[in-house]
């Protein structure tokens, strides 16, 4: 069995984390750390979860482990990478620490120097599908963040066919369940400000997910257009829908985008092109591993609807799909949702 | 007292209506019709209601009412619009069927040959901001859709100064509560299917609420932009917030925008455009007659974040304020949320 | 027009009172004092409702207050009190400190020496109901807790008339939305933690407004039941659901039940008992200064459904009640759901 | 592996069934029948769930089956069981048809001449905590309904042991999310219609669950108490809280409780006491077959609160655990939360 370390494991996706490994087949969690609630049980937590002991972050027995999630607030994630590391295992951070390659881009949009810069170069983004072939080797994974999660994998084999108009902006219209904005309680996360509410927050070019996803929309494409994004708070507990609104270039038609989609995402357990006539939902990826969307020709407009689970494929999920294949196991092992 | 009747007082937009009614200081329902509870209370639909007797519609004494609500759905409204107009009253008309001018538009999106065709040309288009002239002579009147109302009035400045890119597309991204899907229970208004989801529907050129929009856009410029409109169904009673994306034209910047509306809109009293660094959200407007926005620049597109009560803004509010004008009385009256 | 001092607008419960100030004929909000949002308007925290001016308390003029509404923590509230009283103002005060007569028992209760014992003896405890005769002469009104409104309405005929079996415990079960938990955010009010969540608290003889309760029932008889009290968070912003199970003295049924009520309850304007075969719920209550109630007699033991709105009727609608009595005014102005 | 044939698999139990057989290693889904969506996928009604072609249920090849799971309304479910068993396969219905020993009692209740009286006295009223000893024979298993699982697995011990005081009624007050209601649009069930309220029904002696309860309490004890029962509908999915009230025998106090429940369930896997100072919610039960309960005492009354799962522990995982140990197999096998 894979040991696994769970460091901050009483936050949602934490919590989620140690309930994918206590199905897992082939790892399980060898310790669990929580500032909070350190020499508790996960029990007094989350009350139908599985029972488990909680240490404080100093205790954790870090070389017992094969690979450590590190599921902390950006910042005080990666000097955990380090010592993780330095212990010989293998490293998931779920936070934001290593998903820019460029510290100083880190810096203006976190406002903190980055903490391991030496550590960037090396780490993988590990957004499933198109990080395979680097996976197996892989010492550092960032796993993605959760909108980018929705939004980059339908974009993916748009850019890399030149399928997006040059030039035209691509806007994501995306609304996240409350569970994405995390466990501490805030004025904008209580019940009776959200219940009945609806509303969007740092739209435009401000929220930090942007240079992430403009980050690898580069990586695809020399001519990759510019992002608007535009996130929601949604009255629900967990799942991202995204709407996404790309302009395509000259001579693409719907059967042209099902035809490359095949081609490119078939295989994937994970991934599913949801038939014409159909749009995806929250109800389509809630309590799945899975990412759904659809595709809908209007004029010149190709209109994407993907929705996924924040907390799984947004997160949780993820970076378990990514531990199999970092670990040489089926990829699906333990994860919700496969298609295959 | 200006006597109103009530057709279909037993819709979520007829009871809107009956309880506006019932705090409005100068008119008050003289009858309100129900086909399913005829002959029942209003208390016994609606218990926290007002208490008022609901009769067939084929007794509604239309002779006794200076203004007729019609709150039925489209195709059965038009031929009551014909009878109430005969008996002498003015006519507002909740449903859709006067909001196309042009009958055969009217038969390609309802799939109905129109009821009353000689009854277009004099219908007014009740969108009290840019209707204003018209009302006071109105004797028929076209209350607009939840989503144009939402839609429409952020965009009519816009259209009129120019500041729209000729030959970009403009895009509505839309999220409604469930009250909009109207009160007969249907699979997908099923509290279970709603409550933890998010669902896009009829997005980019099918939704009805579509050519109304294009109708207007093009009343307000002669190179209107193409729209492309897309609702969602959001787990909440009631409100609409509607993202919008404008490809600005050359040289407008959000100086510029604000400038625009403060000279347009500013003395609306029932429109609200938020200072900068405010975005819009259903708390701002629901329970009250306001269209509440804001506006982001990122690039040359202008974001818009407009938010109404569906109910109120968006149906029975917007009656009322249509009336209010039809019968030269202060606009505001009986409505909540007036900034005057 | 009265002068009315708001000491603590922006909690859920002083945002309520502000807003039925602003709709009232007789009455306005003179001043409103925040601690977080000093110097701000209240439309920054609360974006539909009025605009008001946020002053510090020690700015707060009260020698301009003809009545002055403390909507404070218990423990500030008092001291309050006292220095509104000097100041020649009338006092309503929202919070528990003035509700215990006996402040022995509030220092049990609340782990506090009373701050203000001299005033207790002049306090009147403003359940509307039973407190008629005293609130034309009151300085010093004690608005009761939420839940005591719900369950001590329809208990109050039946203690007098003897028709509770001595000896038998009455039990209160009761839902409440969570506004009542206020609106600083905590962890058990979260909205992830709530949403799909049902959670019982402080159950059987646990909760502060059990002596509360207790007191009054003493009051009505002198051989009044004990009180078993199980509160309960419910998933929904705003309302109390009350189901009390009371055990009937020899004789008492149905017929005689509706005598009674209608004998005691039938000419106050915010109480109705429902017809036979209704029950209440929060549909019945929310958004009016109603109490609705209905009765059911299974064998010996009559179950009472009672459902209020925790913010109207369970706070600021009922703190309105008694100022409108107190200052010779008809005691329904400026509230919703009056049946009169 | 078991082959199991589900009658009935697009309603809420069925697809929880169909979801919990994909996971279980010894039993699969053979076949699953739909009136509504029949030659269609699973799938195009639960677009997270498993894939699965959907036939008439007069198709079902009910010999293929070791055993037949019945999701059908009670009096559809009678003639269906008689089917099965003819055609060889054990059945366990779902419905309520063989609930209730009594034919007569069934008349009653459920308005109908009972479809299969002769096989009442064969059927076992599968509450698997007491009827281990009849379930490895058994061929027809009535699987409780679900308020009945919620009450009484806490009830039964204090029966046996003598802890209920003679001659008085316990108090079961419930709280049940929508799902409990069927699948089937109705106006109750209409989100708005329930999405901000709370509502009582059928309460007092008027819910079909009751005779079912009232059945088991007087097996346990030949001075069984009489129930009172009152459901309430919750604004959530999925999820029951019964916070249940007994009178005690002379003597019983809070300590002897928790030795009469450690010496009768504690070896029970999916029962769950809660220490001291802790209260059960559906956040303990939900997505799990626990049922989880507190006990505290308070005078002469022990207030007992008790959460399941409605869908999982209430109806489709009681199913399968029913089914293991028909089978022979690890009663725990495929079924979420089990504390052993």
């Amino acid at each position: 069995m894979i040991q696994a370390g769970v460091l901050g494991a009483t936050g949602y996706t934490g919590f989620e984390l140690v309930k994918l490994l206590a199905g897992h087949p082939a790892a399980e969690t060898a310790f669990a750390t929580s500032e909070s609630y350190a020499d508790r049980s996960l029990e007094d937590v989350f009350p139908a979860g599985p029972s488990l002991d909680l240490i404080p972050v100093q205790s954790a027995p870090l070389e017992r482990a094969d690979v450590v999630f590190i599921c902390l607030p950006h910042g005080a994630a990666a000097p955990m990478a380090i010592v993780a590391l330095e212990a010989g295992a293998r490293v998931i951070d779920l936070s934001a620490d290593f998903r820019l390659r460029d510290a100083g881009a880190y810096t203006r949009w976190y406002g903190l120097e980055h903490p391991a810069p030496h550590l960037l170069d090396g780490a993988v983004y590990g957004m499933i599908e198109f990080a395979r072939a680097e996976l197996p080797a892989a010492r550092l994974v960032a796993n993605p963040g959760c909108y980018p999660t929705s939004i980059l994998p339908p974009l993916q084999p748009l850019l890399k066919a030149g399928a997006c108009a040059v030039g035209h902006t691509i806007i994501a219209d995306s609304k996240s369940g409350v569970s994405g904005a995390g466990r501490e309680p805030k004025q904008h996360t209580h019940y009776v400000e959200v219940a009945t509410n609806f509303s969007p927050y740092a739209i435009g070019r401000a929220h930090r997910h942007l240079p992430e996803m403009e980050q690898a929309l580069n990586w695809w494409s020399n001519s990759a257009p510019e992002l608007i994004f535009c996130p929601h708070l949604l009255p629900a507990p967990r799942g991202i829908l995204s709407t996404i609104y790309v302009s395509l270039a000259d001579g693409w038609g719907e059967a042209d985008l099902r035809s490359l989609y095949d081609g490119t995402l078939a295989r994937e357990p994970f991934l599913r092109l949801l038939p014409a006539g159909q749009l995806a939902s929250l109800a389509h990826a809630n309590f799945t591993n899975r990412c759904v969307f659809s595709i809908t020709v209007a004029g010149e407009t190709l209109i994407l609807t993907s929705a996924i689970d924040n907390l799984i494929k947004g997160a949780a999920g993820q970076a378990v799909q990514n531990m199999n294949l970092m670990f040489g196991l089926d990829e699906t092992l333990g994860l919700p949702g496969s298609r295959m």
